[in-house]
């Protein structure tokens, strides 16, 4: 029998759920984490405060039990709401009635799954502890203690890189080795988080149910709700180099300018934006590739292999996915890593790579396309359409959020899809015949 | 008056050169250097022995009055001499009658231009000194002494990273500041160096006038003459996923089989093959991006700001050109370097860009294109037209080894030259009209 340690590298979302499933499966782990526990220090000047928990997190979950814990601090949102520049409102469901992406805290998302890996004897999660390097092939990792600058070294029969985008297993150890492919690529665009307070009574002052979008072509700022009443807001904009960009939102009168003129129904909401402006840095949004994933006992997953931008809402997603893949191999190889790490990384480099691609393409299509009534309508032939044929079409955005179709063959999907409704659009007056038998037969014939 | 210091991490080819370049200026240049003296160790067991100094070279050795010491140590190639299956030569001149690529030993002329950079008493280098990490705004550099484990710290008005493809100051400093891109792509192929020794009397075995190719489509085999009599010969080949590929050569049977099938003239010159064949490792080929080149006080130079595959021979050449642009901004700006690094990396990453792309091409027409005789027409109609209107054209290798014309121009220029001559090649009896009026004057009409 093998000896089952493990190290997790990193307790963040990935970490810590990937920590749990490891536990049951009577591993020891051991999880290092950079940064303090954060469920003793204020971590509300952090990023990326809120998440979109849709099909794949809640399979990962699910699998592992612990679902229903985290469904307790989730806000389902049933579709978009775009808000003009006449403060005009339009609808969008996500998918069928009932389906729903989830807003959740990633901070109360974290602490909570943290203190159920901990729930288990075998896990133990040390904290201040910062990844220097690493023997891949003798699955040693070397720490230094960040308070006590204490270094150690500690070793595993596997070792997991959970420790984000910019994962210091993969650049200390892993970027030297043999033609290891990699790049980090940052977009022209930046954002910054605004959180907008609830009423005095405590009500939410936009639609809870729904994420919110000021679509504006080249920028846009959307809203997601909270459980006290406030909604999370992010306006995501070129840096520089354009009109509407970051580096001419400098002084109070611009930020108030900005505001006013493109998103006055907001502005209204909080009249002070000029002044909490500062509240949250400008952060920058990059997308990491690399391969090999997996170099001796170690192998990325979630952002550490694949981080992408946020506009699909699937980063959190793909990385839970990642345990979801890794537990059906852990099963079926038998604890057999090198064979578990080989297959893991060959099925999902194609998936992480067609999330990245997908999430880009989204920023599109958040920003400005559902801002177009052409586009609505193609969406909403395509939803009718699925609906009399729900086993010949099932919309790109469905396939992504509420489906675990691998994203490679989405992607795939989802192209073919776009060029025959390229070719509906162009019917003769598709505006009064969208729902007829016609359009049906035309689809039906093109498939 | 500012303080006139500098550190050069990296006691390359660049770094050496730069470092004579800076010395001339009065500055105080302290080079630290991660291997041990080169001079006084053994190399031959390293990597990439052979190098082709073309014009950009020439002119930042001459600006500086070194060319003529480095002369002494080149040997003209004046054309490729292409080797097909059954042993039949091709003879392609690379430019006008006297124009020559020289071949020069990698260790030879590193160590030439360090004894010229130490001639200078303001000039020191640092052997056994490995960059552990850099404060860029303040210009100052970390090292380990590889030898005592020692740590340091230096400081400098300014700071300059010729480390290479895996720059040390790069990856440990740079790669991590806010919204770097950078990646590192390994191409499917490596290389392995195989040494044609000279003959007993010390002849060539292989006429040392020219770069001698056997192209074989999807790999092939080129050698370079030394000053010995002796030539260094590349083989060049995917690394795996081909029937032609290193993983197919693992047995003396597979090694000797392939020379005899592929390239039986060098074979029966060097029947030793299989014996020698681990003598030099097999290595990989990568194309390194990054930007941006400078932060604070410190700049990349050369393979550190954008290695390249070595196909058009440009690695250093273009590495020497950065010399000539810096020294130019340097007293364009009069030592103003936040001003010189801000025109430096703007007006040099284009044309490090597209020496990558012409690299990556110029594989294909090594490997493949030279041993096609319309290839070879067509080059020779260029080379007619050129002759003939000076003004009008100039081949693009020509552009790329003969001159100083940005890389990004030469490129731009390249692909319209290819387009009109794709036009020419298809015009009747393109065989028996080449040197004709009529494509003269297709040609000036097109242009």
């Amino acid at each position: 029998m093998k000896e089952k340690k493990a190290i997790i590298v990193g307790a963040g979302l990935v970490g810590s759920l990937w920590a749990i499933y490891l536990s049951k499966a009577g591993y020891t782990v051991d999880i290092y984490e950079l940064r303090d526990d954060i469920r003793k220090v204020d971590i509300s000047a952090g990023k990326s405060i809120n998440l979109a928990l849709s099909y794949r997190g809640w399979k990962a979950l699910d699998n592992v039990g612990i679902g229903d814990e985290i469904r307790k601090i989730a806000l389902p949102m049933f579709g978009r709401i775009m808000h003009d520049k006449k403060g005009a409102i339009t609808y969008q469901a996500y998918g069928k009635e009932d389906q729903a992406i989830y807003s959740v805290s990633r901070g109360d998302l974290n602490a909570k799954m943290m203190d159920l890996a901990e729930s288990f004897e075998n896990t133990s999660i040390h904290y201040n502890h910062k990844c220097i390097d690493a023997n891949l092939n003798k699955g040693i990792v070397y720490f230094e203690n960040t308070k006590t600058k204490k270094r150690i070294e500690r070793n595993a029969t596997v070792v997991f890189g959970t420790d984000g985008a910019f994962s210091a297993i993969r650049i200390k150890a892993m970027q030297k080795t043999y033609r290891f492919q990699y790049s980090q690529h940052y977009i022209e665009d930046g954002y910054r988080e605004i959180l907008l307070p609830a009423n005095k009574d405590g009500s939410y002052k936009l639609d809870k149910k729904a994420l919110h979008i000021w679509p504006r072509g080249r920028f846009m700022l959307i809203a997601l709700p909270n459980e006290d009443g406030s909604f999370t807001c992010t306006l995501f904009m070129p840096h520089k180099n354009n009109k509407n960009s970051f580096e001419n939102l400098k002084t109070k009168d611009q930020i108030n300018d900005f505001f006013k003129n493109e998103f006055l129904d907001f502005y209204k909401m909080i009249p002070e934006i000029a002044e909490i402006w500062g509240n949250h840095p400008l952060s920058p949004l990059a997308i990491i590739r690399c391969y090999p994933w997996a170099v001796g006992k170690a192998v990325l997953m979630g952002d550490a292999a694949h981080a992408t931008v946020p506009f699909y809402g699937q980063g959190m997603n793909s990385g839970f996915e990642d345990c979801t893949v890794m537990e059906e191999l852990r099963k079926k190889y038998n604890e057999d890593w090198e064979a578990i790490f080989d297959v893991f990384q060959k099925q999902q480099k194609p998936n992480g790579d067609a999330i990245q691609d997908l999430s880009l393409h989204n920023y599109h299509v958040m920003r400005d396309f559902v801002g177009d009534t052409k586009f609505l309508l193609q969406k909403k032939i395509e939803a009718e359409f699925s609906k009399k044929h729900p086993d010949k079409w099932l919309p790109l955005y469905s396939q992504v959020s509420f489906s675990d179709i691998p994203y490679a063959k989405a992607l795939q999907v989802g192209k073919q899809q776009n060029k025959i409704m390229k070719e509906v659009m162009q019917l003769d007056n598709i505006e009064t015949i969208w729902d007829s038998e016609e359009v049906t037969a035309y689809i039906l014939k093109r498939l």
